[in-house]
């Protein structure tokens, strides 16, 4: 059977995360469901990343199999038709190897997180962004969020829900960004690791905005973390600031 | 009574409009409400813009006199306060001499309209733009628009329904430009003028948008605009792209 791997964007919103549940929308089952309009037995397709309820996906990777030999274009076509009118959509489709696997041959997860400061609540990027209306200060978090880059024990930073089966994991890169918009400031959090625990972006962003509301001092964040007691984490921050930006593969499947 | 000028940001998806209408929710109808909950009898509030049916503003401007002498910050957060949880905000407040009026004190209304090319659905901007599905060239819509500025009998680009006492308007500013987006391309056109006729932005983006399709030559933008006549312009593009973004007064009542 052919393989396919896809790129998919949604909107989290309506769904309750990527994971098939019954009785629930998710944005697997949404893409599953398109997928069965065209074929009748296509297997269950395997993702990059489970993004929780109400996590975004910008670039979202996905695998399934065909019996029909598609052409990529068409396919894609073929499901953003059946996905209307959901807010999720394949901005690309690309035949893989078999060998290919959208979740165990993925090198690296990048994550975006967006939150902004701002008195007057937002309107147009409401669920879109984490909005805070006290005053954040860029360099202290960043400060902090030197002590998350690394090979660690992230229990701390990790939802007593988790599955891993080692709360040690290789952060690549927190890099944190902030720019002007009218009456505020957006604060725009990258996040890069082979792998995450279960809310560990969340856990990182909830305990960051604190040491730039002031409430904690940089080098309590390192405090936390050698801490590897979850009761040491600052508040998981809400997941509609939280994107999965991208995922990288040895070979790009879409280049 | 003290006089207070409100800059006001919404989301024009729930709303019919600006403009207050029995029984249908709008954007001064519901400033309007939560100035009821602040003080028993708020006159009728006048603002510079009536936005029609799902358009956006960034920086729509509006003043009402008040019977408390009211600090402008405290009063911006009262707003809010009561305006919860519609998708509209007050940005700032500001006291400003009787003479001030929205509407009439105006010297220029600038619309921002957002346009994407995109092959792929849009899902975290749905509501937010127009998106077309087909390429569009930058150049050839930039060069019809230049016929579109300066002082002219703008008939065409006028809805029937217009209330204007005369076609004539000064168009001080048609400028777009165009930035990629992953797998699209967004187009943002930037009019200004001292005022607008009803569906005029909306009707230069969608003539502009056939030029960019290929489907008119930027010369036939200047023959419709010489027919003075309805029917020679190009279709009304939707209004989910259109933001009133900014209203320029002698003197920025909230510099």
């Amino acid at each position: 059977m052919p393989r396919y791997a896809l790129k998919i964007e949604y909107d989290g919103a309506p769904f309750a995360g990527w994971q098939r549940q019954n009785d629930l929308a998710t944005a697997q089952g949404a893409v599953e469901a398109a997928l069965a309009k065209l074929e009748a037995d296509v297997p269950t397709i395997a993702a990059a990343g489970r993004t929780d309820a109400g996590v975004h996906a910008l670039g979202q990777v996905a695998h399934c199999d065909m019996v029909k030999d598609w052409d990529p274009f068409r396919l894609s076509e073929a499901l953003n038709y059946h996905l209307k009118p959901d807010p999720i959509s394949i901005l690309t489709a690309a035949r893989v190897d078999d060998e290919f696997h959208a979740r165990f041959s993925a090198l690296e997860r990048q994550y975006l997180f967006r939150l902004i400061s701002r008195r007057a609540p937002v309107t147009h990027d409401r669920g879109n962004v984490w909005q805070v209306q006290h005053p954040l200060e860029l360099e202290p978090m960043q400060a902090a969020a030197k002590h998350l880059i690394g090979l660690h024990d992230f229990t701390t930073f990790r939802a007593s829900m988790c599955q891993a089966a080692s709360p040690v994991k290789s952060v690549d890169e927190v890099r944190i960004e902030a720019f002007d918009i009218p009456h505020g400031r957006e604060f725009r959090f990258h996040v890069r690791a082979r792998s995450f625990l279960h809310n560990q972006v969340r856990s990182f962003v909830g305990t960051l905005e604190r040491v730039g509301a002031g409430a904690w001092e940089p080098d309590d964040v390192k405090t936390a973390l050698e801490a590897q007691d979850r009761a040491a984490c600052g508040p998981v921050c809400p997941p509609q600031g939280l994107y999965l930006a991208n995922v990288v593969y040895p070979e790009d499947p879409f280049a």
